[in-house]
């Protein structure tokens, strides 16, 4: 995996932070406005869940799809917000769930300003994300923004489910993947795709994209829980091993185990999954396997895939620079560590 | 309070038991294919949240106000149906907040079901009911229902703000009531005018219908808090007090009370409120000063506003009828035991 090439004519990087702080500029008006006369820890709160340091992708994702479907004006800025606030809700209500102290080197919501703050508050960024979608959207954009968050609660239900189960197939690790995080990412693209006009083809060329990204995305972050550098992600390895959580590294493994070394990921599953040795122990069968490997192989084929599927825009502007930092957006996910 | 006439012509009690079978089936319906294909857990969680004795008061108030502005279909029962979704939404929400081990009798889907499942499936509940909502009533009836969610959590912030708090003013503890139930319930009835096409001046006056008796609601709520019968309510009465919330009764007696007696309530407030001894003085002192008595008039003459805002509406078919019922409701939620 190679560093994204920054100085490439399209700029990625420029262009995010460009319309990162387009984005941020309306999150800012749209919050004073939505508001005022508020109770100020509620406002606090809200400031707090929604400027740190976040990366802004999915709504980087609309901005793109909305432009290279034709459409750039201010009203894109705050659509594009809507997907922001319901990105942060959910990691807000998760870190209630997973009674997470730290995110991104900070205290989370739930611990610096308790439980009811942190439900209430996601509750408050779900109401006015839906709000926006279904005034600069419409009907149509807010069905699939409305199916795709019940599709992201049903896919973490079906993970509770498969949680320390080493019989999980392969198929309900991808069908979990692309409801918590395809879906989503899936419709930030066609909701953009839609706020432009775009027709139906384009709409869903953009869904298929985001939906692989979305995907690759998924595969990229369960490998960083293994290989990530604590400093450049913030986070701890082996915490999707404490969790409970197969992912594709450890599935590629158990299809080439013998019964023996598949009882013994069992065993860890069962055991004390806090024990350094026994991350320790389950990391080398993943590696002797080449289960790292295989699964960064996916990660690419799903990259692949999301460029493949934006095959029916043409090299003529304004989608040829749009498209062009898609594809780049892309490569960017696959080759991220953090 | 005299019990609700229930031989009236009208005939609440009966209106109010059909009108819940044809909400429920709705939902029944609809649950079925938004469902089709979802985890097994997450579908038993939505019926156990939602199939639970509920009284189904939010969804007969859009059936009433859409009825009596001339429409009756049967997609009017599914948009009622999306206001029980997001009341049972806030009540699972609130029973995490609450760490909460019952409701009406039975175990909240917290216990139940954990805290995971109760975070998730609240969200999943938020998700439909905005979905329904904006596919039946429109980018209109959407701002209006993601408004008055966003008011609910202010509301709740602001309680929060004012716990233990004798120096709570009256205004405040209205703000408090009118956001976190009038609002709410204020959009129940503006959302169903507005699905059968009223005209401002009918929006308008059921809005302000809704919200004198949401108010009314909280009163009396407030009251059952220390008067109810634990059988009939199936709470126990003193939990305001435990949570160290300020409502009406208190704040009557306040008014009235010397400046020992609010210094006596304040150490009541700061020292160890699970007393039942603590309990009783406080009891003592409301009683003493009329307080009781005086937040069940403040009731009586918000049910008043709430008769009266119904003016514009003439005492002609179909409007009638509905009208009728709308005040005996309202009769109704004055004279609740529970």
């Amino acid at each position: 995996m190679k560093p994204p090439e920054m100085n490439h004519p399209t700029d990625l990087r420029g262009m995010a932070a460009s319309v990162a702080a387009r984005v941020e500029t309306s999150m800012r008006s749209d919050l004073d406005a939505a508001l005022a006369g508020s109770d100020p820890l509620l406002v606090a709160v809200l400031h707090y869940a929604l400027f740190n340091g976040g990366k802004r992708i999915r709504p980087l994702l609309t901005v793109l799809c909305s432009r290279c479907c034709g459409r750039d004006d201010e009203s894109l800025y705050l659509l594009a917000a809507a997907f922001e606030y319901l990105h942060v809700a959910t990691l807000v209500h998760d870190d209630v769930i997973d009674r997470a102290e730290q995110r991104r080197g900070k205290d989370t919501v739930a611990a610096r300003y308790g439980l009811s703050a942190a439900i209430l508050a996601g509750d408050w960024l779900h109401a006015r994300s839906m709000h926006l979608i279904g005034r600069l959207a419409g009907a149509d954009g807010l069905e699939i923004f409305c199916q795709a968050t019940a599709s992201m609660v049903n896919g973490e239900f079906e993970q509770l489910r498969y949680v320390g189960d080493v019989a999980t197939k392969e198929q309900q690790y991808f069908d979990v993947i692309r409801q918590k995080t395809g879906n989503l990412i899936a419709s930030t693209c066609a909701i953009g795709a839609l706020f432009a006009g775009a027709d139906e083809t384009r709409q869903k060329a953009l869904a298929a994209y985001g939906d692989h990204l979305g995907a690759a995305f998924q595969v990229v972050d369960d490998l960083l829980d293994f290989l990530g550098d604590t400093d450049s992600t913030g986070k701890k390895t082996g915490n999707d091993f404490i969790e409970g959580k197969i992912t594709l590294p450890l599935l590629n493994a158990l299809n080439q185990a013998t019964e023996q070394e598949r009882q013994a990921v069992q065993a860890l599953m069962e055991g004390d999954r806090t024990q350094p040795q026994a991350y320790r122990q389950l990391y080398a069968l993943i590696e002797h396997h080449g289960g790292f490997h295989s699964a960064a192989l996916t990660a690419r084929q799903l990259v692949e895939a999301a460029l493949a599927a934006l095959a029916p825009f043409s090299a003529s502007s304004p989608e040829e620079e749009n498209i062009a930092l898609l594809k780049e957006l892309a490569e960017y996910v696959l080759a991220r560590k953090k």
